[in-house]
């Protein structure tokens, strides 16, 4: 019955920013120049702020290094990541915008099936802008896509489906793969393409990707941390994951839809295994704790807002698994520290304020 | 890590029994010949049980008649649906085969987008025979299939999986449409190969259709019970919607995997909006009190087998949706008298006993 027939090119062009974190001269952009050039880019500057990153001629950004971040944050820089990727939330608490696109700097365009480069951005915004269906699955997939619809014995009390929150976009060539993986499986490609979009129901985590993944920061901005990772800090490569975990726990709270699967971009190279091993392997055994605790996590009713939902969810963190290791005692700190960065920048009843970084 | 890659072409040979309803000569067997002829039909015939239906030769075969089944089962054959595609589930009954897989007789070899003809029952077997991961979800889907893995962030405690107890084909050319959705979309084919095959989670119910359906009967054979449905009866077209929700909660309880997705078989007529509709009209409303029933439901820890799931089931079935209509008490006891039919036709301990049936 529902349909979204209004093609979404160019849609929300005012109204998404795209948040790329980096190390080096973004020359992938020009292989994205036709889909992201109408759109405003927030560059976050990973490591040395001293070196000069390069972006092709033409795109309209602003880019934050260690230095901006530092004087913009203040003593509240302490809960944004340094020397890795994790750094680019700080793009989504400066951004102004209800929507946020980020991508890594190794995707590249993909290509369906019939040879047609797919535009990653124009579908996660029709991920976004369709509803979600989390509360019953429906075998035929996005009830909401051309061509589909709900099945027989689908609910119909349920047929509006509700707010998508968060668009997960999957990779061909290389999956995203942990380091045992990688080192036993050195040569596999994701070459399959899988024409679809699901909602992941209501109760179920799975592990999000930050490497191509779009939300409504309106909706869920303030819960999309991507904790204390890199320098520093005994852990990498899980900046995602408890992004991910989190923001799903919030999402069913709240009653938000979370969509994965199309679109597709080009993932370019691995990342070095063994390097990857020594920046997971805690992660490896303490996830083990991790999705317990989130799959049993329970927001008390007066959680009524994202940022109640976000404290709440640092006290049980600390709680439970600051018996796990002391790192999450600190992680639950800067989950606060966050949520009162994110609201010094974002006040509500204000008009947009932009925060005064290199804006060029 | 894990992989499955034996090729189960032929494999289950003789431990899986095709199940097919129907009121017609099976002349739909000649398009399935080379995929379904190595394997024993139980066809079971509704309808007048004078008329003859034809078998193509060379088929091996059972065939049920409702004077079998009334001879079969005696006074519990009250529990099998009659003049309703519901009443296949009597070929679970009789069946002695590990794996059942039904198909209904308007079903097609449908053709991958390479043009190739899909086994359908093939997949079926694959997806059987591989574990399912219901407690977390796997963003590359199936993650035994090869080619594909578990993505970083999916615990390595779950990567063995558990039991798969259900395979959910789909379909193209005409889907599986309510009857409303018929009516509003006379004209919509599905078209969309999505070459994936994915494990429902845990705690999320779907609407399971019957027409392409395969199981692992000693696992969940006791419950795959598909009602009172058709003649005599204020409800029709839910048979395979009870059928998916009772053991659905079941597998959740036992823990054990539901799969859909592959395979797709060729769909060829739509079924009469209009006399769907009359058979539907009472399950589109009663369905929205019955999905939050099954949703609710919880099973004690001493339902350990099947049977007892099933019985208890029953019981809450008569207490609470009693009180939507008397139609689920007289459902109630007909499930308890399907699970006293199945312990007589199934007798543990005893080797195999073939009933008196029509066999050829």
């Amino acid at each position: 019955m529902a349909e979204t027939s209004a093609s979404p090119a160019l849609l929300l062009k005012d109204e998404l920013d795209i948040v790329i974190p980096t190390i080096r001269n973004l020359d992938f952009l020009e292989k994205w120049r036709p889909f992201f050039q109408p759109y405003h880019l927030i560059i976050v500057q990973d490591g040395d702020p001293s070196k000069i990153i390069k972006v092709p001629e033409g795109f309209d950004y602003e880019l934050y290094n260690r230095n901006d971040i530092n004087r913009i944050l203040g003593p509240k820089a302490s809960c944004i990541s340094f020397k890795d990727s994790a750094c680019r939330c700080f793009g989504y608490l400066v951004s102004k915008k209800k929507y946020i696109f980020t991508i890594d700097d190794d995707c590249f365009v993909a290509k369906d099936p019939s040879g047609k480069e797919i535009n990653a951005l124009q579908q996660h915004i029709k991920n976004l802008l369709a509803p979600s269906t989390p509360f019953f699955f429906n075998t035929l997939y996005d009830p909401y896509r051309e061509g589909t619809d709900f099945v027989r014995g689908y609910p119909f009390s349920l047929r509006e489906g509700v707010p998508t929150a968060v668009s997960h976009g999957l990779w061909l060539n290389i999956p995203d793969y942990d380091a045992p993986t990688q080192l036993v499986k050195p040569l596999e490609k994701n070459t399959r393409f899988v024409d679809a979009v699901m909602t992941i129901p209501k109760g179920t985590l799975y592990p999000m990707c930050g490497m191509n993944l779009a939300f409504n920061r309106e909706l869920i901005g303030p819960a999309m941390y991507f904790g204390l990772m890199g320098d520093g800090q005994p852990i990498g490569r899980y900046d995602d994951m408890w992004a991910g975990w989190c923001t799903k726990v919030i999402c069913d709270h709240m009653g938000w839809g979370v969509k994965t699967g199309l679109p597709y971009i080009w993932h370019s190279k691995a990342s070095n295994p063994f390097v990857n091993l020594k920046k997971e392997y805690k992660g490896i055994y303490w996830q083990e704790e991790l999705i317990p605790f989130f799959q049993s996590a329970i927001l008390p009713k007066d959680c009524t807002s994202v940022q109640k939902c976000y404290i709440e969810l640092s006290k049980q963190v600390r709680a439970k698994l600051g018996r796990v290791d002391e790192y999450f005692i600190k992680l639950a700190d800067a989950m606060v520290t966050w949520v009162e960065a994110w609201d010094e920048l974002n006040q509500t009843g204000k008009s947009s304020e932009v925060p005064n970084g290199a804006a060029k």
